[in-house]
């Protein structure tokens, strides 16, 4: 395993303690493994949570700060963070207006936001309400997973929700916004190499030199299929169709198509990427209202990419143009 | 070779495809292979130009917008672009303030902006300085550069030099500038595993499972030593001792700290370093004025990392936080 860390089993408490050295507009709390925004809670704001594993950075920690999260909490790579953390994290941005927590649907992450939320509301009274992302069109069920996976569709509904909450909406109106990002993104992802969690120390699982998954979950579950290496255009073929499929996008659809990065791809093959999926769309007749390419939802240093599409209109598009300032994502300020 | 292509010798016009779709603001000139903000030529304003070989992204047409690059110029993975090139984007960007070059300090870098510099001069008159950058302190000489190579302090120089342009100071202002982040810059960079040039089919250099590569280039040149794997606090050490005692830093001085990933190495692994690196820097009483932590300067798929320090005055700490609007710095507007 070759990886810059000194203890494999401190990964997650070391990279938190070099966010809070890096980002002093961000509080982080590294014995909570909570990371805020230094002004929560926000007065009359509604205060967005979201967490899971670590390992898929610069989600979620990345996108704390004016505009997107308002608290993010990490729990180990790869495992959910505890009720007792995103308990903590919601009291932390509670400004009186309500938490809106977003969770990927993985069964450990759903149990564990939902008995957060029950004891937020015990303890402090806090309305909270959830919204489950579950845009992976790749299996229906998984390893970690009943129904779909959370995935790219995660990172643009943190921004437009953020937005909404940012411009003082109310609880339930932030959780509608967010809602409609989810009915409206659709992703699909692949690998070419695994990734090694640095406490198991061997990679995740095996994929021979000539292979790649199609599919792929962001811990490295399987996927649809193993097929043999192909070219870039065939590779954004198997994973547009189906999603394209899904929803299904029709022509005429103005879209926001983020071209994401598993952690291990080079921006410059991202961009290739970007041509191949701008062709196909342009062959459906649905446009590219806005985009995104890079690594903003990884896993560790997995060779691969994912596409996300999501249906815009009007109201998702101004939400995505709105002011954000982030580690990861910042525009406008 | 496990990498998203379709013709392994087509990926540099293909990303520039991609970028050109998914990056309207800016013009992306496939067949010349040239970036440039969709204004250029800003009325008034000095332009700035850089270049060199591709496999470095975001570096350089990643900083092409507002307040950085007015033009980059991408020659084939790991070589130089050619004169024609470099002076079809010295035209592009001419508004009759002059150019600037922004040179990385390699042979054929330098040799070619030369020559592009005294084409331009001849048919249109404009007026062209060129900085060259050299901050890595590994080597003296190396396989491609007669003195020390250029590094992660293009991207501070790129940004607070294209600050400077945007006020539209005068050509020898905006070049005493380049000088001074040059003059107050040091990098070193490691690795932990080679990298794959496309059309070349296998790693450009060997590691074995055990070892990592201190002083590594960004095209993967050897460095000053390879050693056996260390865990990160010592990789730190490896990269700032030689940083620190070499311009030299001392008590009291306030820097920017540029972590930067080599292109496979993951967010979370960075921040762990920047936290290793923060904690030597207390040592020395240095203080962390501002911080960048990413892939920004990359060498495609490459495991490791550099680490840049930039020494702040006032001044330069204006230019760095100035807006800025590119596709991979973008920040104030």
């Amino acid at each position: 395993m070759k990886k810059l860390v000194n203890d494999p089993a401190d990964v997650v408490d070391a990279a938190l303690a070099g966010m809070a050295a890096a980002h002093p507009e961000l509080r982080v709390d590294v014995k909570q493994r909570i990371v805020v925004r230094a002004d929560a809670p926000v007065s009359g704001k509604v205060g967005l949570v979201s967490g899971g594993g670590s390992g898929h950075e610069p989600l979620h920690g990345g996108f704390v700060g004016l505009g997107m999260l308002d608290a993010a909490c990490p729990g180990e790579i790869f495992t959910s963070p505890v009720p007792d953390q995103i308990q903590a994290a919601t009291a932390a941005v509670d400004a009186g207006a309500g938490v809106l927590h977003i969770v990927k649907n993985y069964t450990g992450d759903v149990m564990n936001f939902d008995m957060a939320a029950e004891l937020a509301a015990a303890e402090s009274g806090t309305e909270v309400r959830a919204v489950v992302v579950n845009d992976d069109v790749a299996v229906q069920d998984s390893l970690y997973t009943a129904g779909r996976r959370g995935v790219g569709a995660t990172v643009i509904l943190e921004k437009m929700a953020g937005a909404a909450a940012e411009q003082g909406r109310p609880l339930a109106e932030v959780a509608r916004v967010a809602e409609a990002v989810n009915a409206n993104s659709r992703s699909m992802g692949m690998a070419l190499t695994s990734c090694t969690v640095p406490a198991v120390g061997h990679p995740t699982f095996e994929l021979g030199e000539h292979e790649m998954e199609i599919g792929v979950g962001i811990h490295g579950e399987p996927g649809r299929q193993r097929v043999p290496l192909a070219p870039a255009r065939d590779v954004a073929e198997m994973l547009l169709e189906p999603i394209l499929a899904d929803l299904p996008f029709a022509p005429g659809d103005r879209v926001l198509c983020f071209v994401n990065g598993m952690g291990g791809t080079p921006l410059i093959e991202l961009y290739l990427m970007f041509d191949e999926v701008a062709r196909i769309l342009a062959g459906h007749r649905i446009g590219i209202e806005r985009s995104l390419v890079g690594p903003y939802i990884t896993s560790l240093e997995m060779a691969g990419c994912s596409v996300t599409l999501t249906r815009l209109d009007e109201e998702l598009t101004a939400l995505w143009d709105a002011p954000v300032r982030t580690p990861a994502l910042r525009w406008g300020i």
